[in-house]
């Protein structure tokens, strides 16, 4: 299974870059994952969400293929990290050729980018910044990656 | 009122340490906040809990004083982060002087610590590392005291 991780424009604060470079190269050796970053909308006031949703929409799209399909979204299901990592050691053995995580942007995800989610996900009942959120999940999906590991080492 | 933020020993991750610094500036025109590092452990090993947690809470301890103590715990209230912004300005308008966030290490806080707490908070049902909280504690600090900031604009 491959993980890919989708988000519309590249992460601006240098710090959390920095921080998704650490999770990725702790990722690498144990269950890589792709960083697929796809267009943004540029020079569009703030106000005018619809239309920023619907490029970023068609950006993400483009790059969606026959994923199992996470959103993360702030209405989804939160689960605690051990549950978080069942999941993801389900759809390794379960067949999934490819999962993907769509994080949105500032403004969050279009409805239809929502609908098309196999599972809908929520990493906290707190509002996360769009970027902090890169991180976070991240971070999980290394936590997960662990438990699966050390749970093969202990086998 | 100042907000002391204490955790035993310096964060080691430089992206995390960046992060912090990241949200400390900007809370700086907002809402000031000071970090204080306490007394980690050294050279014991990880399985030796109890004498960590310990140490780590001697070092709590000296420099908890008459504060409103809020614990980081896993077992604690979740909030959103509307919430937790009426929380800390509840407690700026109703006279507390100090308040204080007590984050852990890897082993998380002594049992006599989180007794102390006036309230135990918990960021996300996902299990975080003990150095993403400390950024993530600060994003929703600052997140908190722009809403507290917007709605006094607003009046």
């Amino acid at each position: 299974m491959r993980i890919r991780i989708l988000w519309p424009g590249r992460t601006k604060t240098a710090a959390v870059r920095a921080l998704e470079d650490f999770y990725l190269k702790r990722l690498a050796g144990l269950l890589p994952c792709e960083i697929v970053v796809t267009e943004a909308s540029r020079g569009l006031d703030e106000k005018e969400t619809e239309k920023i949703l619907e490029i970023e929409a068609r950006g993400l799209e483009k790059r969606l293929k026959d994923d199992y399909i996470v959103c993360l979204s702030d209405k989804g299901r939160e689960m605690n990290s051990e549950d978080f990592g069942r999941f993801i050691e389900k759809r390794a053995v379960s067949g999934t050729k490819s999962l993907a995580f769509v994080v949105g942007g500032f403004l969050g995800l279009a409805p239809r980018i929502l609908d098309r989610a196999d599972l809908r996900m929520s990493l906290s009942k707190m509002t996360l910044s769009h970027e902090l959120c890169r991180a976070v999940l991240l971070e999980q999906i290394y936590r997960g990656a662990s438990l699966m590991k050390g749970r093969s080492y202990a086998k």
